[in-house]
């Protein structure tokens, strides 16, 4: 790919042009607001001007609603061989460019999964997209030749494609990412209606439940629209389970109650439930790790030498947990390392003279997370 | 404050008594879990035994359903001159102490406004508790003594000591922790139940929406139950904000439908109410922060000049901003800057050759979110 338009430099359009343009690509920059074009080109991300020639690539940088009208025009004038574009929604634009576009054979659906709550160019980063899912949804008409300029975009973005249809990609979305926002605003808008103080009770458990709920709201209203169908589907099964979650609390709010065990086994239902929701959520890039078990003797400290002694060596070794204690005969620790720090970290152990065991059974430790044995139960 | 029992050796617990322990107080360690108790110890948080003599301040460390019981019992051997306790639910425990306690003078209640998803000894840290809130909440008949030795433990954590009362403690809570963890569970739970290919678009952000669901489901079971009257009121006015949300997005479904405008006004609004209570959130220790102006030219790559040699000052300026862009006279970007780094960052920028200004309407990011000029009308 030699020459590229980038039509919309917000946050991802200008990341997109960063990322490329790093790589030698010519792009040219687009926006309906012209200072959003020169904010991109002032940051490296291209020419704010239209190209003289066709470009190989145009890539759609606009909200989900307006793709397919940007994409008929911009085929009109032969701005580009093939076209792609970044919307979070995908059967729509499909729909759209199937429908009004004419040649929608040279387009493909793509959705990289990266964001942040930020918006607009100055927010954009060239390595926004290093390592991420990024969705390409060819349609029935899609040609090979605009699927392979797709493919070398993702490539150029570092990151890694996935192919599915447009209708799974949306009700996939849906309940990874349209309606866990919803739900952010709508805890978040409780709080402006919350007792005194509570800003002396909001701390970080809170701000990174919240965080989604800071997108731009305009933008998060065409995406939520554009896929309506989905989350509303989504949202109705939420209100039925919180339908069922409220006659429990209100179960263990009267003491003593005849019910108060149903109201607890469902709520703990509900947490273990969610717990178990929580293991399809992959961990991020590069975080494959292996379990790991040492040997510590009972002394004061000596726990937490081993601990500072992983810390040290830059590794974090977060799951770690006491699976063995014998009194006075010490503990055996386990826990999981990235896969990259293990060889480094078991010869620096061993040679500091722990007794290293690597932990056959658990070859990763985002596959079944590890418990702590001691702990909970008795404790806070 | 010379010796102090901890009671309950599980993430808080062991974290205060490593905290103590490197201010020189004398630490003893109890768990219900022998093992969990050697393990603190081991960590260096203390010593695993009963004290000799009666100690100066016990700190109870366990689920708020067993605080009353726990200090009854320990009040009775006579183990302390003052009680208090880490539960995250408070007026339940006090009236079980004001109720059952031999001595209730000598209990104040505690809640260190910190934590993390892993539970037990061995994820404790003597810094977990620095610059975080820490709520006491004095009965109407605690002692000044049992109030200051309270004051003590926190300085001795570097926390920020907030004074409430039990019940508007349980009411903040209940909306700032309690109801968002099952908010977080319910859409994690949905990640059980969703459609193929889910996982392949689940990214950060769904991580950090749902992180909090991650917690001991029975601990949570017993910190809901405490709190249920407050959370099963929030969830009640979540459950009817939900039964508005759902016709909205009918609404918005059906294409060309009259109530389009009506469903898409709900919707949005919803996202702004959403993001106006992030504002009640503060920030993280620390970040007071000014707004600064600076001149740039309008040439490629001069923008990112500007944030490159901010960053290369070690100064992050999230939030910022083209605020003016005069074709051909360059932009004035405004962004927001660390307070105690502002100094240092104007003259050094200025060094450069840049034309800094300060702000002086906006003394702080945190109060007033700076938006973007360009951008979001747009682009994506």
């Amino acid at each position: 790919m030699r020459t590229m338009t980038v039509i919309g430099t917000g946050l991802i359009g200008t990341s997109v042009a960063l990322a490329v343009s790093r790589r030698g690509v010519r792009v040219f920059l687009a926006d309906r607001d012209p200072a959003a074009a020169r904010t991109a080109a002032a940051l490296g991300a291209g020419l704010a001007r239209a190209p003289g020639e066709t470009v190989d690539l145009a890539v759609i940088a606009v909200p989900p609603s307006q793709v397919g009208a940007v994409l008929a025009e911009a085929q009109e004038r032969g701005l580009a061989r093939s076209y792609t574009d970044v919307a979070s929604v995908k059967a729509g634009p499909e729909q759209a460019v199937l429908r009004g576009a004419p040649e929608p054979a040279r387009y493909i659906g793509g959705h990289p999964l990266a964001g942040r709550e930020r918006s607009g160019p100055l927010a954009a980063r060239a390595e926004l997209f290093r390592d991420r899912n990024w969705v390409l949804t060819p349609s029935r008409l899609a040609s090979d030749d605009a699927f392979e300029r797709a493919l070398e975009l993702v490539a150029l973005c570092d990151a890694v494609p996935i192919v599915m249809r447009s209708r799974d990609h949306d009700a996939a979305v849906a309940v990874t990412s349209h309606v866990p926002h919803l739900m952010a605003s709508l805890v978040a808008a409780r709080l402006r209606e919350g007792p005194a103080g509570l800003s002396r009770v909001a701390g970080q458990g809170l701000r990174d439940a919240t965080r989604i709920a800071g997108g731009d709201s305009r933008l998060w209203g065409d995406i939520l629209e554009a896929n309506a169908p989905a989350v509303a589907g989504v949202l109705k099964d939420l209100h039925t389970d919180l339908s069922r979650l409220v006659p429990a609390l209100d179960a263990l709010a009267r003491p003593g109650g005849a019910d108060r065990d149903l109201g607890m086994r469902a709520l703990v239902d509900l947490l273990d439930r969610g717990i178990s929701g929580l293991a399809e959520i992959p961990g991020p890039p590069d975080c494959e790790s292996y379990g790991m078990r040492v040997a510590v003797a009972e002394r004061p400290g000596e726990l937490a030498r081993l601990l500072a002694a992983v810390a040290d060596l830059g590794v974090t070794a977060e799951d770690a947990a006491v699976e063995t204690a014998v009194a006075g005969a010490g503990f055996t620790v386990r826990f999981a390392v990235p896969a990259r720090a293990a060889d480094k970290l078991a010869d620096a152990l061993g040679a500091g003279g722990w007794d290293v065991e690597w932990d056959p059974a658990r070859p990763s430790a985002r596959n079944g997370r590890l418990d702590d044995v001691v702990g909970p139960s008795g404790s806070m």
